[in-house]
């Protein structure tokens, strides 16, 4: 670093004008004012000197984690996969919506890969024999490709991105867990060297397959997903599948809902039944109204994974599947949510079960079977079928209340078992058996260029973007108040690149020697939000002294140039420590 | 460095494994056997952690040159474009064939980029408006995609592959020639440090447009171009377009030959007139014999651009053409090789013009119009229609032979002019002018994975693979001879990565602590290609001394610890400077 040339802002690519601050600026538009990226097509980015460097910084930092904490190699996978491969794990037709797909010219049909489980466990299959090479962690940061139906939010929800995926294959389960728990240590251990205050809730496992999952979400008000998280115990989970503790005994006079459903053959037909207030468990005085809208729909999946979702006229969906010429219906299936007294199940099934069809449609020939769902599990757990709301009590401990916020997925660790090694036939053998058993996988993502929409996004403040120290472009930028000053800007350049440059190998700075006056400078290195600014201002001409700006920190001082070395080892410590 | 836990090869997945040399490797299979890569898809690679390290220097490498020699700024643009913008700059049609297309949900047509000259113009138009932003200079090293009719020889030529491209912008033309010709210094640097004896060869500019324009090629038998080089001038151009110096005066009772072409049009004939045999210049003794597999094809097509190639039976098209019915022909084009009197031109259109028809074929009615071309320019250059064998003559100096080897293009640099920023409007403005002017443009290409592929190939021996320090996956590998020695192996890894890990900051080290015996470590270790190689084995259990052994400088000998870095620093010294 020493021996390099100054890095100097003339040089480096940072256009930057021409675009108007709005007065509600999101994180993305102030990526594209103050010069990380561009646009170039729908959810698609061409990333700018700035954008590169952040995006370079946030690979090192979870290269170093998968590296040091999880002794992981780093490979690179091709982007390309074939639809061959999908279909033989079974997961082409689920997501073919979302895959970009092509075909070369011999007609072979590719697929831009959008995660790489297939890739991985078939390289690892035809090159893996026997236990004594696992555990084995491979990772990976490249770009992944998914065709959204709504890109929206620049990075945080684009079309082309690039992820850290790890995949794990280990001999046992016992030991596939400890690795997934590994993981997630070390996941911890990134976030929190980003300074994001990521909740590692429950989650469920998708497409992807496997019996555990995480998702690491970051709370902000663009967020697509809900979290809800306890404020007492260490509950977090993803509000699709949370629980609330609901009261066992009845809530007296509460009238019945129904909400009504239907399987996309039209062979079931589906009515939630919940009250329409009920008590919160432990107070004789919350009572809460509930209505259609607030049924949790995921809850509802659950129970039947075909269902019809985002359809307003469920009426007539009814109507057709009864119709004597179009009938489909051969089944109703009442479903009870546990607010309600276990009793009413059989009220259900015995009395009001075919009175609970939608008014103007007759009970059809032969009649349908009607079942009722109130509950499963070993411990006949009740259905939580309504959505979480802030306030609600938690499941898990006996005085917790829930909290519903908004949040951004940056990370998802999944433990997959033998989701892709039994199909892809990554099989190994322990002696004395000499057959081969599957090997046990996790994956483990980690959105690389969605945190740096979620950093841009979640701690940028008036003045501009707010970057951590690990990944900002520069740790420091150093400003000469007039031309004639930058001989003296580069004598502090050294200074302190010499002192911090070496040791940590982390810190590096930049010399802002544009053609521009000293209120402009100031103003873009708030907005490009470098975390230390040093200036040689006006006391730099009078008394030699440069000013320190630290917004991060909030400081503001006068240092002389033989103090400053020091004086930035502090604030760089400390910004570090944050 | 210091501070991290040492490298060791039992935590880095290098399968080697299950795959048996074979009598006549090339430099790929022994990528594979070594564990750098795997095939996933017909020309598509993932590469293994050691093959990933290799490219990660390799980039290092070239991205250092970029910054420090040229003070380009690096981005990363997307790796889809659309086919609109290709459209637009005129390229879509020229080279569909070898485009990757696809469309999205919306019906948008994209594609997978093979090279960025659009995108980056239309992100440079949109963004950049003043004279006073330029120079600009923006690289990247990025995936780029081809669907090769052929994809062969591993990474040489793949369907997926990483280049490093740089694009320059200037505001006049003397600007970018100048930043022409320090790119080109630049490129020497670059394959100079990675101990590639490229020759830099004059080259035609094919699909990219421009003017001037090179090729950075590294002679070797797999390579798929013809690179001519004087023995005594710095003459080197590809073969396409190279020139030798023919004898002025006739060779006397030479034959003449004819080649016959089509234009893909059909409405024009081709005659090639050339002797069957010619002198040498400067020798009355050296005659060559000349027939139709000699005509040069390129230079052919310089004259006649859309001539119909790779025809047997050329006969049947002219017959074709002529014919009454079907008549397309209205032209015939007698083309004049050099080595032929000037005289013979008139006589082929006066006498012999019409006469030099295939047999059997009648003169049409009417008749054609008759043209001669015997050379062009300003000094009326005579026309080399024959390509150049090794020993002929020079055409640039009084006395030099020209060699033409089979080699491998690494590198590609392009004077592009107006050619991208005409259509796509990449304009700035110079006062007092108002009125926009193109930007003048240049392109540079480095085949990053070619490069890989090329040194395996060229400096590969029959023990293995053979890396330049700069790019090898580790500087040096540390061998103890048994387990238990391994505790001194850490030992002398602190050593030397203490001495020269962090002076350097390219010098790194592994320990290899698998469970093999010690000739199978040594053997793999030659395979890899490490440069250096220390051995804790019997000289350590007898005197304390290791074996350090450098292939490269054929070096194999005993040094004791205190004497270890000192030595190991001298040969890397002699590494880097071979």
């Amino acid at each position: 670093m020493v021996l390099q040339a100054a890095a100097r802002l003339s040089k480096l690519w940072v256009p930057n004008g021409g675009i108007a601050a709005t007065a509600a600026e999101d994180g993305h538009s102030k990526l594209i004012r103050a010069g990380f990226l561009r646009q170039s097509h729908s959810g698609i980015f061409h990333l700018l000197p700035l954008g590169r460097r952040v995006q370079d910084k946030v690979e090192g930092v979870v290269s170093r984690h998968m590296e040091e904490s999880l002794s992981a190699s780093r490979v690179s996978l091709s982007s390309i996969s074939t639809e061959a491969l999908w279909e033989k794990s079974g997961r082409l037709h689920n997501v073919a919506s979302e895959l970009f797909r092509f075909s070369d010219r011999k007609d072979v049909a590719y697929l831009l890969s959008p995660t790489h489980e297939e890739e991985i466990t078939a390289l690892v299959a035809r090159t893996v024999k026997s236990y004594k090479e696992l555990p084995l962690r491979l990772y990976q940061i490249t770009r992944k490709y998914r065709d959204e139906f709504r890109p929206r939010h620049g990075l945080l929800r684009g079309r082309e991105f690039t992820m850290k995926d790890l995949y794990t294959f280990d001999k046992s389960l016992d030991s596939a867990t400890e690795t997934y728990h590994s993981v997630r240590t070390a996941y911890s251990k990134i976030f929190s060297e980003l300074k994001l205050p990521v909740l590692a809730a429950k989650a469920s496992s998708g497409d992807m397959g496997g019996d555990l999952s995480h998702e690491y979400h970051l709370p902000m008000s663009l967020g697509e997903d809900q979290v809800v998280s306890c404020s007492e115990c260490d509950y977090a989970i993803n509000e699709e599948i949370a629980k609330v503790r609901v009261r066992e005994e009845a809530t007296p006079g509460a009238q019945l809902g129904i909400w009504r459903g239907i399987s996309k053959d039209g062979s079931t037909l589906v009515n939630v039944w919940y009250p329409r207030s009920a008590w919160q468990p432990g107070s004789a005085d919350e009572i809460r109204d509930y209505a259609d809208k607030d049924i949790n729909i995921s809850a509802v999946r659950s129970i039947v994974p075909d269902l019809v979702v985002g359809v307003e006229d469920i009426q007539s969906l009814w109507s057709a599947a009864l119709g004597s010429e179009t009938r489909t219906a051969n089944r109703l299936l009442n479903i009870v949510d546990g607010r309600l007294p276990l009793s009413l199940s059989d009220d259900i099934v015995g009395e009001s079960g075919m009175s609970a069809r939608p008014e103007g449609l007759n009970s059809p020939e032969p009649p349908l079977a009607v079942s009722v769902h109130a509950g499963g599990g070993q411990d006949f757990e009740p259905l939580n079928l309504l959505r979480v709301r802030d306030g609600d009590r938690c499941s898990q401990c006996s005085s917790g209340i829930l909290n519903v916020r908004r949040a951004m997925e940056l990370g998802h660790t999944f433990l997959l078992g033998t989701r892709y090694s039994e199909p892809l036939n990554a099989k190994i053998t322990i002696p004395p058996s000499t057959s081969g058993i599957p090997m046990q996988m996790g994956c483990y993502g980690i959105g690389i260029s969605r945190i740096i929409g979620a950093v841009a996004e979640h701690l940028a403040d008036r003045r501009g973007l707010n970057w951590p120290i690990a990944i900002a472009p520069y740790s420091c930028v150093i400003v000469p108040g007039r031309e004639r000053d930058e001989g003296d800007a580069l004598e502090v350049y050294r200074t302190v690149i010499g002192d911090l440059g070496t040791m940590e190998g982390q810190f590096d700075a930049i010399i802002d020697d544009r053609r521009a006056t000293l209120p402009w400078k100031l103003t873009d290195a708030d907005l490009i939000g470098f975390p230390l600014i040093v200036v040689l201002g006006r006391e730099w001409r009078t008394g030699k002294r440069v000013e320190v700006q630290c917004r991060p920190l909030r400081i503001r001082e006068a240092v002389t140039i033989s103090d400053l070395p020091q004086f930035i080892r502090h604030l760089y410590t400390q910004l570090c420590d944050i």
